[in-house]
C-alpha cells in the first residue's frame, strides 16, 4: 500500500500514522519527493486492506499495490480450472459448451418441447428458470419446486444436466436437489449470504456478472465462493448498464480476455441478458467465441411471442440450429470446438438416460 | 401500450398481432400514418407489461403509455405517507429526521460512546450495522446478533430508536425482535424475496436506490414491499455508480424531488455511502435539504480512523455537532425543521428509557 | 510516480526500465516488497505523466502521485479567484450571480422580453446562444451574427453584460467583439483549439464540464485556457450522462465542494441542461446554492412552448422571480447572498444605459 | 409523435394543445383510454423533432416513433455503401481492410520504419496523428503540417493512402492537400462546425464514436455530413465511457451488428483507444471480425515505449503480423477475408509508387 501524504502535513501527522501503522504489525518505509512524502506499508494483505486510510489527518490519499483477490487468481493457481458436469460436459477446456433453453420454466409440455429440440441439436446442457427475479412483483416469478421437477424429469428424458437459478439461501436444499449447475444471477452477484453458502456445496456454480459491478467485484464474489471450498466457479459476462438504450445492457466482451488473464476459472458469455434482443445475438455470440469465451448461455424458445418472461430476447430452436453452424468455424479459426454431445439425436422421448451415466 | 409496426410488415403479421392480443383481452386500435402504421393496445396494465411485443414478425418497437407502479404511486395517493418510529420521530412530516451512527456495530462500550454522543445531539434514531455486506470475503463482516443486542441496550440507554441492515431472509425474525426499522441495503434493492418478506411486517423499511438501478426499478422494488402490506417504506437515495472516480459514486440529488413527485413515501439521503469522504459530507448535506429531502443518514464515528467499516466517510461527533448548526438554517429557508429529540442532553447512562414510552 | 513489477519480471526488465528513467532526467527508488517490487519515480511531472510505463517488460502497473493539473489548483494559488463582469456582476465573491435568458437567440423582440423581464428582476447577465450546437442538421442552428447584434443591443438597453457560446474557433473575433463573457459548451470541452483561443483573450471564459468529463479532466481544460494567460475561467457544472432514463443528464452536484477544494476558480451550476424538464429545476438550484455554487445559469424564455430549442426546460420569468424568492433564504443559510442588481427596475425600454457605466 | 396528457389535464389544455399542433402544419388523432388520453401527431419529422411538447399545459410525456435520421438510415438506401481509398482499398466490401501505424507522428524516420513494416506486412492503409488532442496543455501536441508532410512523403514510398485526424475547421485546406481520408475524433463527434466542413468535401472521413454518445447520436453526427453531400462517411466504434477502470474505455462491439442493421455506411472498429493496453487488442480484434467489423484501425509502433503518446496500446510490427495471422481463419469463417496488399513486400524504399496509380 502506498500512502500520499498531503503537502502540508505535520511532523506528528506522520509520526501518528507510522505509530499506528507499525502497532498493527505493518512496516513502513517512508520516502521524501520535492513534492510529497510518501508511505509504503508492507504487511498482511487482509490487515492493509481495511484501514480507512484517508481518515488519518495528513493523509492525502492511498494506492493499493496488490490486487485484493488470492484463491480465483492466476498468481495463486496458473493452470485453467477444470471441471465435469454429467458424463458429456466439461467447462474449462478446448470445447466450448453451450447452455441453452427457455428464461423460465413455464410448464412440463412446452420445457420438454424446447429441451427435445435442444438436445436434437447436441446442446450439452439445459437452462431453466424456476426462481425468477422480475422487476414488478405483477410478473410471473416462475413455478417453483414444480419447475425443478419438471426439468429434472427432462433430464431424465434427454440426459441433458440442467442448469437454474437459486435466489434465496432458503431454497439451497431444494435447487441442490434438482439441479446439476446453480446460477446465481446479476441481482444476487453481491449477495454475500448466498455465495457463502454455495461456497459450502460441491456442484459448479454460475456466477453472473453484477449489471454494475467492476471486474474486480466480480472476482471478489467468485472468491467468496472459493474462500467456503467449492472451486467450481463459472464467471458469466451478461452485460453492464451504461448510459445506452438500444440494447438492454452493453455486452462487455473485453471481459473476457481480461478474467482469462486474471483467474484460473472459466469464463462464459451470456449474450441474450446483455441484448435483450433477438436480432443481435448471432452476431455476438460469434464475437464471444472469438474473444476466448469457454462457453455460451443462450435463451431458446419454440414460442418466443408466448414466452412468460424474456421472449424478445429468445431464439427459436432453428435459429439455434443456426447459430451453431455459424459458430463451428469461428471456434476452429480461434483453436476451439463446440462442446456438442454426439448421437444426442438418437436419444428419443421414452428412453431413460441415467444421471451421471 | 403503442406498437409501432416495421415500414415493411405484411398484412398478415397486423392481422396476427392484432388478433393475438384481442385474445388477451386487450381492445386494439390501428392507426397508419404515412410512415408507419401504429397499434395502440388498451387493457389490463399487467398484462400490457408482460408481453415481448418484439417478438412478433413485424413489430418494429413498443412504446408504454403507464408507468409500471401502482401503490407507490402519487397517482394512487395523493398526500405524503406519514408514519412514527418510536414515541420522537415522524417520518413524512415538515421536521426532517437524521439516522446517525457507525457503519457497523464493533463493541458494546463504541456503540455506546458514539450513541451517547449522538443522543446528546438531539439525533432521533441511531444506525448501526450487525450484518455488513463486504465485497471482500476476508473483511470484517459484522457482529451477528450480538451488535443486534448491544443496538438494543442502548436503546435502553437513550431511548433512541435503532435502525439496521438486513441481508438475509433467514435473519428477519432476529432482526425483527431487535430493531425498530429494517434497512435494505443498495445491493439488496432488487433482491425480491428479502422485499416479499419485509413487506409482510409492521416495521418501517428504509429502501436504499441500487447503485446502478433507474428511478423506475427503485420505485418498483418499493412496490413489492408495499404490495405485501406494508406501507412504511423509506426510500433512500444514496448514490449511484458513473465514471467518476473522485467521489465512490455519484450522489444523484435530483433523485429527489423527482421521487417527491412520483410517490407519496417519504426519501431521505445517505450521503456518506454516495460520496465515501467525509469532507464532500457537510455541502452535500445542506443540498440534500435544500433539494427536499425528507430525511439524512449520516455515518457517525468517535474515532473514524478506527472504523472497521467505512472510516473515510464518517463524521465524528463534533463534526455532525457543526453540520447540524448549519443545517438548521437551511431547513428553515426551505420552510422545513429538523427534527431533534429535546431534552435529549438530560438522558444520561444509567437512566432507562421505556422503549414506545 | 509508483510503478509496479510483475511478479515474474526479470532482474534485467528492472534495469533496463531504471537505465530508461535515469536517461530521461528521473530518480528512481527501487523497493522490494515480499509480494511486489516497487519502482518509485521523482522528477518533473509534465516527463512523469507522459511514459507509457506499461509498454515496458515486466511493468505490471503505474500509480501517479500527483495530480496533473497545476495553474488551476489550489496548491498553486490559494486564494478564491475573483473578477468583476460589468459594473454590478462579480465572480468568486460571496453573493452568486446569476445567468438567465434564453437557449437560442431567436428574434430582436422575443429576446427584448425575455431580457426586460431578467432585468426587472435584478438579473445581473443575459445569456443567448448565438451559435446552437445540435444533434440534428436540421435543427435550428441559431441566428450568428444577427443574434450576437441582438444580445448587445439589448446590453445598451439593460445593461446586462451577455454570455453567449462559441462554437468554432473561426467565429472568435466576432464573439469576442460583441460577447462579455464566452462560452464554452459541453461538446467542446476537450476542443483544445478552441480552449487554446480563448485562452489568449481578456474576457472572462465559462468552460462547461463535458457530459462524460471526469473532474480531472475537467480541470485539465481549465488548465488548457489558463496556461495560456487568461485567468478568468468560470467552470460550469451541467450535469453528466448516466445511465438515468427520467432526467436527460444526471447533474453532479458533488462536483462543486469537490471543485471548490481542489481549485480556486468559481464553480456554478447550470441545472436546465442537467434535468432538461423544468418541474426539477427549482428543487435542484436551491440545492447548488447549498452546495456552494458560485453562480447559476438557468433557462428563461417567456413563452417555452414556443421555444426553437429546449423550451421543456425553459422558466417562464414569474417562475424564475419565484425561485428568486426560494433562493434568498438558503443563500443566506449558507453565508451568500444572491447578486442582484439593485435598482434594474428602475430602467425601462427607451433609456440607454453605458456599457461600463 | 404520440403524446400522452396528464390523468388530470383539463378540455381547455387538450384544445390549446390541438390547436397549436394543427397550426404548425401537423394532423392530430386524439384517443381516450381508461387510464391516459393519446394525441398521435403526423406530419414533417423535422417539425415533429422541435416541439417542446412537455412545455405545454396538461402533457405528461411525448414518444417519438420515427428515428431522426434518414440519408444514413437503410431505409433510404438498403445497399451496403462501398468508395475505393487508393487504388487498392475498398470499404464496404467483403474485404477487411486495416488502417494501422502510430498515434502520433513523431518524426521522419520513425514512420518510416514504422509504414515500411505496416507495408511489408500488405496493411493497406497508414494511420498518424499530426494535431493530437491531449488532455493535458503540457503533453505533445503533434508536428503538425511537417506530420503531414513526412506521411505524404511516405505514401509516395510505401504507396499507402494516409489517415489522419483533423481537429479544427482552420485546418481543413492542410489537411486536405495531405491526406487521403480525413478522421473526426472522439471528441469531435459533435463538433458540429468541423461535421459540416468534411461535409463539403469529396473525401471519406472517418467518425468516430464519441465515448458517450449514443448509437442515435453517432448516426446524427454522420447525417450532419450526409447531409452536406459526402456520403463517404466511415463509422468508427472506439470504446464507451462507463464505470469499468481495468480498461481505458469499454469497447461495444454491439454497436457493429446495430450500426449494420440502422445503416448502409461501412462501421468499423478501433480497439486500440477503447482497450488503452495492448495485452487485450488481439483478442478484442478476433472479436470485433466476428461481429462484423467492416475494417479495423490499430496503432502500432515499433518502439512502443519511447512512443510520445499512447505508447501503452500499440502493437509492435510483430504483434501485428502475428495477429494478421489469427484474424485470417476468423475472417473467412464469417465469410469475410482481410484486404491486404498483394506484392507490396516488394516494394522498397527508394521505389516511388505513384499516388493513384
Amino acid at each position: 500500500m502506498i500512502i500520499v501524504m498531503k503537502p502540508d502535513h505535520t511532523a506528528d501527522e506522520l509520526r501518528e500514522l507510522v505509530m499506528k501503522m507499525e502497532k498493527l504489525g505493518l512496516k513502513t518505509h517512508i520516502s521524501k519527493g520535492e513534492r510529497r512524502t510518501i508511505v509504503g506499508l508492507i504487511g498482511d494483505r487482509d490487515i492493509l486492506q481495511e484501514i480507512p486510510y484517508t481518515s488519518f489527518a495528513g493523509v492525502e490519499s492511498a494506492h493499493p499495490i496488490l490486487r485484493p483477490y488470492k484463491l480465483v487468481s492466476r498468481e495463486f493457481k496458473e493452470d485453467n480450472t477444470r471441471f465435469q458436469v454429467g458424463p458429456n460436459c466439461e467447462f474449462g477446456g478446448k470445447a466450448i459448451p453451450i447452455i441453452a433453453g427457455p428464461c423460465a420454466v413455464e410448464g412440463r409440455e412446452v420445457l420438454e418441447e424446447i429441451a427435445d429440440a435442444l438436445h436434437e441439436l447436441g446442446i450439452p446442457l439445459l437452462r431453466g428458470g424456476a426462481f425468477k427475479p422480475r422487476t414488478s412483483p405483477y410478473s410471473f416469478q416462475g413455478l417453483g419446486e414444480m419447475a425443478l421437477k419438471f426439468m429434472s424429469d427432462v433430464r431424465e428424458r434427454t440426459g441433458m444436466p440442467v442448469v437454474t437459478e437459486i435466489m434465496d439461501p432458503r431454497d439451497l436444499l431444494l435447487v441442490y436437489k434438482y439441479a446439476d449447475v446453480l446460477q446465481i444471477g446479476t441481482r444476487n452477484m453481491q449477495n454475500f449470504r448466498l455465495l457463502t453458502e454455495v461456497g459450502q456445496l460441491d456442484k459448479p456454480v454460475i456466477l453472473k456478472r453484477g449489471m454494475s459491478a467492476t471486474i474486480k467485484e466480480f472476482l471478489m464474489s467468485a472468491e467468496y465462493i472459493m474462500s467456503r471450498g467449492n472451486g467450481k466457479v463459472i464467471l458469466c459476462e451478461r452485460g453492464i448498464r451504461t448510459f445506452e438504450t438500444e440494447t438492454r445492457n452493453t455486452l462487455d466482451l473485453s471481459a473476457v480476455p481480461l478474467l482469462k488473464q486474471l483467474t484460473h476459472l472459466p469464463v462464459i458469455v451470456d449474450p441474450s441478458h446483455a441484448l435483450g434482443r433477438v436480432d443481435l445475438i448471432p452476431a455476438m455470440t460469434l464475437a464471444a467465441v472469438a474473444a476466448g469465451a469457454d462457453g455460451l448461455m443462450i435463451e431458446v424458445h419454440v414460442r418466443p411471442h408466448e414466452a412468460l418472461s424474456d421472449g424478445a430476447q429468445s431464439l427459436t430452436p432453428e435459429g439455434m440450429a443456426n447459430l451453431i453452424e455459424r459458430l463451428r468455424p469461428v471456434a476452429k479459426a480461434v483453436g476451439r470446438e463446440l462442446l456438442l454431445v454426439p448421437g444426442a439425436h438418437q436419444v428419443r422421448a421414452g428412453e431413460k438416460v441415467e444421471a451421471g451415466a
